[in-house]
C-alpha cells in the first residue's frame, strides 16, 4: 500500500511528546491556580466566529484563517461565513455584549486557548501560526477603577514568581504620558503613531536608526536626541517620575503614573519586579492607559512574556454600553518554546502514573490487579504492565515511559504476603508487606527529588 | 456607529456562562484524573492537520472544514493543504507513526480536544459542530494482549463512578462474535455491512421494521425473525454466553467473549456495571475485536456515553509498523448537554474564589489588601472589590457571582484587630480577629454543602 507522510503543517506543529506535554500542562495549570487566586471566572468561546465579528475592529484580515467544506455539496454557515479566532479579546467582546444581563460586573475573565494567525511562522524564534494564550481581563460597566489596573502586575507577579523562571521584570508605562511627551516635543496628531512607532523599536534598534527615523517624521535633530534620551534611558522607578515632574511633561499623565505606582506597591509588588519605562509603547490605538510588558532579566532576548494594558471600550461594535476594561495575554506557545531553548522549564514527572506494576507470572494476574487497586485507593496512580514479555522487557518499558518505581512480585512474594517495592532512580530494592505497600511507595515518591 | 450583531455560528455554539464552564472543567478535571490513574500519557495535536493526513482512510471527506485564508495575497501552506480535524483518532494514527522510535510501547494516550465535523447539528439533542472529545488508546506494536481491551472497562467504570450520574452498563460485544452469527445465518460477505446496519438499528427502531430490513438484505422471513430473536434479547451475560455456547455460534469470539468476561471481572468491574450485549454493533469496518458501548440505565435516550473497540492496525496508512490497538471515546459536549437537559450534571463552585474582601472604606485599601493576601498565603482564593461602590452594590455582586463568603471591615474593626467574616448562604455575621481568619474561613467553606 501507498503511504501517506505522517507529517505535520508549517506552523501548526508545535507538538509535544507526551513528557513535553506534561511539562506544558503543569505551566497551563500554573497559569490557571493563579488567575482563579484572584478571582477570574473561566470562559472558552468557539473556535470559528462569524468572519463580521472578527473583522468589526479591523486590521486583522490579512491573518484570518476561513473555514470552508472540502468536499460537501453545500456549504453550512461556518464554511460560507466563519473563520478561526486570531486572538482572544474580540471573541472576549463578543461574549460579554451577548451576555451583559447575565454577567456580574466588574466581569472578571480568564481565558486559555488556542488562536490562529496566518504569519509567518519563525519556529526557531518560537512563532507558530497556531498557539495558545493565556487572557485575563476586567471589564467594568460603564466605569473601571484604577486599582484594577494597579492590581494585574500583582497577578502576573504571582505567576511568574511560582514559575520560578528566574528575576524578571514588569514594565509599566502610560500612554497619556507617551502623549504628553509628544505634545511636549510638538509631534502633530497625525505624525505621533509614526514617532511612536519609530520609539518602539529602542530594545531591538541602534541609535543611530532610531534617531534617524524620529527625524524622517519630522523632528528637528536636536529634538530627536532628546525625545531619545528621554524615552531611551533606563532610570528607576523614582527618577523617572522625578524626570517627568522636573521637565513638566504630560502633567495628567503624570498624576496617574504617580498614583498607579504607589498602588503597585500596595498590591505587594516588590520594587525589583517593576519599573516604570518610557520606552513601552505596545499596540498604537488600542490601550488609552497603563500599558504593561515583562521581560526575563537574564534573557531579553525572548521578548516581553506577557503584556497588555488598560482601553477605554471593550466592545462597541457590538454594544451602545460603554465597557472599559484592561487584560494582559501571555503567549504561552511561544514563551514555553524560549524556556525550552534556554534550558529553563521546570522540571515534571514523566509519566502521570509513576508506579508500575510488573508481571511475571500470568497465572498472579488477579493479584497483580489486586496490587494497583490497592494503591489507586490510597490516590497512586499505577499502571499495570499486560503484555507477556520478559522481566528485562518490562524494565526497559518502566525505564522509556519514565517511571520511578515498580513493583514486581511471583508466587514466593505472593504466598509470603509481600512484593518487591523497586526504586528505579536508586535501584534499589525491598520486599514490602503489602499492608505497608501504599505508604511505603508514598515516601518514596514524595522523597525523591525530581 | 451601526454595530454587528453580536452571535455565535450554528453548530459553534457551545459557549458557557462562567459558573457552566466551571461545571464543564470539573467534568474534563475528573475525567483527566481517572485516566492519569491507569498511567494514560496526555497528548495534543494541532486543530489543523495535512488533508492528505485526514483523508488517508477515506470517508470522511464529507464531514471536512478546509482551512482557507481570508485576505491574503498568497495561501500559506496550511490554507492550501490544511483541514481542521474531525476526530482524535487520525491524529493519533499519524502522531504514532511520526514519533514511533520516541514511544514506549504499548502507547498509552489520553487527548482531550476539540474535534470539528460539517454535521447537521440538533443543539436540542446536543450535537454541535465543534465538540469536545476525551480519547483513550493503548497501542501496542506488531502485538497487543487481550488484557488491553480487558482493562478499558474498568476505566470507564472509574469515571462514570466517579462522576455520579446515575447506574450505568458498559454494554459489551465482540465483532468476531457477531460474524459467526452472520455466518451460521449464512449472510454473505457482501451482505454482511447491510445486515450490521439494519442490526444496529435495534435499539432505535421498532421490531417490524428491523426484520423487513433484514429480509430485504436477502435473509428468509423465519432466519430474519431468529437471527433478531438472538441479537435483540436483552440477556443476562452468562445467559449470553450459554446460548451462544448451546447453539453453536461463532466458536473463536465465544471463546475470547468468555475469556473477556471472566478478565473485566478480574479488573473490578462489577457485574452489573457491564454485560454482554449483542446488539452492540458499531462502525462497520473499523473494529475486530471487542466493541464497548456504555448507557445511563435511567436515560436510555441519551444513548452511548462511551464507545469504541479493539482493531488490528492503527496506522496502515503511515507506516509499515503493524500497531494493533484497542480505544474508547467520550463525547463530553453532547454528554454535558444531555446532562444538563436531564438535570444530572454535579454541583460545582460558581466562582473559584469564594471569597470577597469588601471595601468600604477607600482609606484603607492597604489593609483590605493585607487581608486579601493573608487569605490567599494560606490558597484561599480570594478577591478583592476595586470598585468605589456602596456596600449594597458590593453584596449585590457577591450575591451574582456567587461568592460563599464576604469580608467587612471599617475603622472601627481594624482598629480591634478584627474583621467581620459572612457567611453569604446563611446570612450570618461574626467578628473574626485576623489571627483567626483563614482558619475560620476555611471552616466556613469546608463545612457548607455546595
Amino acid at each position: 500500500m501507498k503511504k501517506v507522510k505522517p507529517a505535520l503543517l508549517k506552523g501548526f506543529d508545535q507538538e509535544f511528546l507526551p513528557h513535553e506535554q506534561l511539562q506544558f500542562n503543569a505551566l497551563v495549570e500554573l497559569i490557571r491556580r493563579n488567575f482563579e487566586r484572584f478571582g477570574y471566572l473561566p470562559i472558552e468561546t468557539p473556535s470559528a466566529e462569524r468572519i463580521e465579528v472578527l473583522t468589526s475592529k479591523g486590521g486583522a484580515e490579512k491573518e484570518i484563517y476561513a473555514l470552508s467544506r472540502l468536499a460537501a455539496a453545500e456549504d453550512d454557515e461556518a464554511a460560507a461565513k466563519g473563520a478561526l479566532r486570531f486572538d482572544l479579546t474580540v471573541p472576549l467582546a463578543r461574549y460579554v455584549a451577548m451576555r451583559e444581563r447575565e454577567l456580574a460586573f466588574p466581569f472578571r475573565r480568564y481565558q486559555i486557548q488556542r488562536v490562529w494567525r496566518g504569519e509567518n511562522p519563525q519556529v526557531k524564534r518560537g512563532r507558530f501560526r497556531e498557539f495558545y494564550q493565556c487572557d485575563i481581563d476586567v471589564i467594568g460597566r460603564e466605569t473601571l477603577s484604577y486599582l484594577a489596573e494597579a492590581e494585574i502586575p500583582s497577578v502576573i507577579y504571582a505567576v511568574f514568581k511560582e514559575m520560578a523562571i528566574g528575576a524578571f521584570r514588569i514594565r509599566i508605562n502610560n500612554r497619556k504620558v507617551l502623549k504628553g511627551i509628544l505634545r511636549h516635543f510638538e509631534v502633530s496628531e497625525e505624525r505621533s503613531a509614526d514617532v511612536l512607532r519609530a520609539l518602539d523599536k529602542i530594545d531591538k534598534e541602534d541609535q543611530g536608526a532610531v534617531i534617524a527615523e524620529l527625524e524622517r517624521n519630522g523632528l528637528a535633530a536636536r529634538a530627536a536626541r532628546e525625545l531619545y534620551a528621554v524615552i531611551g534611558t533606563k532610570r528607576e522607578t523614582n527618577e523617572t517620575l522625578a524626570l517627568l515632574g522636573d521637565r513638566g511633561y504630560a502633567a495628567e499623565g503624570l498624576g496617574e503614573l504617580r498614583q498607579m505606582v504607589e498602588a503597585i506597591r500596595l498590591f505587594g509588588v516588590p520594587d525589583g519586579a517593576f519599573a516604570i519605562d518610557l520606552s513601552v509603547v505596545r499596540g498604537l490605538d488600542y490601550y488609552t492607559g497603563t500599558i504593561y510588558e515583562t521581560t526575563l532579566l537574564d534573557h531579553p532576548d525572548i521578548g516581553s512574556i506577557c503584556s497588555g494594558g488598560r482601553y477605554d471600550d471593550l466592545a462597541s461594535y457590538f454594544t451602545n454600553t460603554k465597557l472599559p476594561g484592561v487584560g494582559i495575554s501571555i503567549g504561552l506557545s511561544r514563551l514555553f518554546a524560549r524556556l525550552k531553548d534556554a534550558n529553563l522549564l521546570p522540571k515534571t514527572v514523566r509519566t502521570p502514573a509513576e508506579v508500575l506494576v510488573t508481571t511475571l507470572d500470568p497465572d498472579s494476574l488477579e493479584r497483580y490487579l489486586r496490587v494497583a487497586a490497592l494503591l489507586r485507593e490510597q490516590d497512586i496512580n499505577t499502571e499495570v504492565y499486560l503484555e507477556r514479555a520478559k522481566i528485562g522487557k518490562q524494565f526497559e518499558y518502566a525505564n522509556k515511559k519514565g517511571f520511578r518505581v515498580a513493583i514486581t512480585a511471583g508466587a514466593d512474594e505472593f504466598s509470603r504476603g509481600t512484593v518487591k517495592v523497586k526504586d528505579l532512580a536508586a535501584q534499589a530494592e525491598s520486599d514490602v508487606p503489602l499492608a505497608e505497600l501504599a505508604a511505603r511507595v508514598k515516601q518514596l515518591l514524595d522523597s525523591k527529588a525530581h
